[in-house]
């Protein structure tokens, strides 16, 4: 296969085919990462926010804005309005990322002055290298070419190289094309953003000798595969990998009267985006006796509709787990059907009893799509029970009857344990960008759940300790030098100043 | 095999058989800490550190400490003196972490209010729970049972399973009881540590369903084994394994006439401990036409003696490791008996032209034990150019001509690319424990390469980050409460305060 084909969502008409990339220019894309590497390490961290500005402030000229969003919408089907909303994110993002550089909390300055027979030592966090990064399919801009994995590595000090999602290969080419002119215009070396397309070049980016550390956004079989190639290299790289998980909701006995709007607002949550969040809301936990499972189907007969999946991978996959999860156990109770042509996908509710969610049951796993399943608990005893048989998942939410209610504190802490983030009356999609963000979570949500995708926090993914002793000032990198030249909060002697 | 069989390293005889772990046993022992790991977690940090100082306390007390150093040594012959050195560390470094812990900046606190459409998030890191503890064999108190990997897990929040280390483990036996005794006195819940030994054991501790994560000091073949089977779990847990590696020194031009000094510093370093330091120095690159290896072989047959190793294994990896630097292109240029009788080891120091140092070859693997490499560079050109063939590495040292040695900053940056601490005019034995300590390094020097083994930063290993979204003040964890209850260093808002 030479080209990668896009396609229309709405009609399965083929848009374009982009050529992937050959061997040699892989070699080339990555090596000069590689030459870039140093100068973008050694770039103060409030140059390289400068650069971030740049390409924030070019994706927001109308222009471009209006190209990009026609063209994301080409190739994903989303809408114009959330995809205009989605770039302007993009654009926050990245001026978000740059002043986290710029603040330089990220570089764990420390100092610890001779003592005694202890030497002066000095650590600084050194940025890890070109990192390859594979953006998701779902959120084309914000968690694409230019989303928080290259915003937060360019941030870091590293280079970037792109793989292409083939669900938006023009758009993709476009994104990286901006951000290298604005790069270029803003005083960065060649190689600081650079793309490569196609499946082989993907697996050979992860085995490239040049390449630190790879992110990736998507499913668990990507995620999981992109990690073990990395773990098969002579040197091993980390993965940082976000995978899609089954986001459990919780509902508390008292708040058991509320169902009728609550069903309302878990459809709404995860058909949102036509259910391709990977904080889809998947499971509902409810007081039993209240008839949740026919509040939900209720409600998505009355408000939702189907939609048009981002492939047709996707589409097939979303009826596939539809079929799966009826085979674990689980039953249909509401359905409504997508638009007609293309890659249409039903929206689903289905319900399973409380006992079939067992470890490593289907009924589990992640459906991609606008799909998620009811089930009831009798008491708090049973449902602290369940919540230690579930996977690690992104995000959880608890729905309460207010503030007063006695249980949530109970709620929140037993799906502390299973995920990154925890909501209270709020639902799990949505994911702010901001210094408190956790995006991640424990295995098999991400491959690093000591790590976030999204946030300040997101920086430390790049960048690795180094300690300095007894080494002169002149050779010490600029972050530790006496006069501190580049105006970083540092830690001396112990004390944070 | 049931037991486990003790030596004296200066006779080889027997001293005493200790019976490995059973199954049954090893579920009790990882089920206890899972019992505990809640209540661990829950304590706030100042009382976990009231724990580690009723350790250190007890290890401190001199007729528990004569009776530790006596044990120390007839199963290592590292001596009485390095041994009482070793047994005062290990006690500061436990008081050292509990201050880490008290300080409280390791737990990340941050709290975003709510803004507009934006939520309320507030993150914090939370303890992962039960910590598998490999220790080192050449450091049995400071890096064994009690030292920073099981002091750095509790001071973060987690119960310690530690495996008990073949090569002492009467020694081992011993600390554990004293921990358990101090830190029920103190008032830590049964389960806060623990202890299996036994190769099968070992293991099942990092295949334990209750274990969730590994930290090990020792071999390439051990780390990368336990991280293999960490990584083959359904439920894949992290493995901070600080491995064996070559830790070079290079020696600038202008420090070239200082060579004879240089010489006999570096054989003092590299046959410290009889050469089982991880962060012996195992290749010194010199200037060439100073006769730098002979300077070497003189300065070794003048002061160095061989020694005994800690085990039979690692008396015959030292001789068969010099047999195959020789048949990789070294030549031994001077070489000292060991003691005799028992596990004897000889001083060896070997050349190699620097052409041979070539990525992959078995002149740049670690000879654990009292054995060194010294190779010659013609200029500075051809000395960057092997740094860049070299592996990663635990630390590395710059020995210069001074203060203005022009060639400092050159070496001290292509050597920071390798390791994870550069010393100048200092040799890399010798880990301070501080908060600006880095005991790490690139793959293959750890499995981990962005976190640290020792220092204050060796927390962080053992938590991951939650987010609390819109969480009411009473269902929120203690240290992102409004009134601050633990007194956190805490940044809100995006400032630090």
């Amino acid at each position: 296969m030479t080209v990668e084909t896009s396609h229309d969502p709405r009609t399965g008409v083929r848009l374009a085919s982009v050529e992937v990339t050959h061997p040699n220019t892989l070699c080339e894309v990555t090596g000069l990462a590689a030459q870039a590497a140093p100068v973008v390490a050694a770039t103060p961290p409030r140059e390289r926010a400068r650069w971030l500005e740049a390409v924030a402030a070019d994706l927001e000229h109308p222009r471009i804005a209006g190209e990009l969003v026609a063209l994301a919408d080409a190739e994903t089907a989303l809408g114009e309005a959330r995809l205009v909303a989605e770039l302007a994110r993009t654009a926050a993002q990245l001026r978000f990322y740059a002043s986290v550089a710029a603040e330089g909390s990220y570089l764990g300055a420390t100092l610890d002055p001779a003592s005694g027979t202890t030497p002066a030592l000095g650590r600084v966090h050194v940025p890890l290298g070109p990192v390859a990064v594979f953006g998701a399919s779902n959120f084309p801009l914000a968690f694409g070419v230019l989303g928080n994995d290259t915003a937060s590595a360019l941030a870091a000090g590293c280079p970037v190289v792109v793989k292409a999602h083939p669900a938006h290969p023009q758009l993709s080419r476009r994104l990286v094309d901006i951000a290298v002119w604005a790069l270029c215009a803003a005083g960065a070396p060649d190689g600081t953003v650079g793309m490569v397309a196609g499946f082989e070049a993907g697996g050979a980016l992860v085995r490239s000798e040049h390449v630190s550390a790879v992110a990736f956004t998507g499913s668990q079989r990507g995620g999981l595969a992109l990690w073990q190639a990395a773990n098969d290299r002579p040197v091993v790289i980390p993965v940082f990998a976000e995978m899609g998980t089954v986001n459990p909701v919780a509902v508390t006995p008292a708040a058991g009267r509320d169902l009728p709007t609550i069903a309302s607002g878990f459809v709404d949550s995860f058909t949102l985006g036509t259910g391709q969040y990977c904080t889809k809301p998947g499971l509902l936990l409810a007081p039993a006796g209240r008839g949740a499972s026919h509040l939900v189907a209720r409600a998505l007969a009355d408000s939702a509709t189907g939609g048009w999946a981002l492939t047709e991978g996707i589409a097939a996959a979303a009826l596939a787990g539809v079929d799966q999860l009826v085979a674990a156990g689980a039953s249909v109770v509401g359905r409504v059907p997508g638009p007609t042509g293309g890659w249409s996908m039903p929206a689903v509710v289905l319900e399973a009893p409380l006992a079939a969610l067992r470890a490593g049951s289907p009924l589990l796993e992640e459906c991609f799509g606008p799909v998620a399943l009811v089930a009831e608990y009798d008491d708090l005893a049973e449902l602290d029970q369940l919540l230690t048989r579930l996977p690690g998942a992104l995000a959880a939410s608890v729905m309460t009857a207010g503030p007063d209610d006695p249980d949530t504190g109970r709620l929140v802490a037993g799906l502390s344990r299973l995920v990154g983030r925890v909501a209270v009356d709020q639902w799990p999609t949505g994911v702010a960008f901001s210094w408190a963000q956790q995006h991640g979570g424990p295995w098999p949500a991400t491959s690093a759940p000591q790590t976030t995708s999204v946030g300040a926090a997101a920086l430390g993914r790049f960048v690795r300790p180094v300690t300095y002793q007894q080494v002169p000032d002149a050779a010490l990198p600029p972050a530790l030098r006496a006069a501190n030249p580049w105006g970083l909060p540092r830690r001396v002697g112990g004390v944070l100043s």
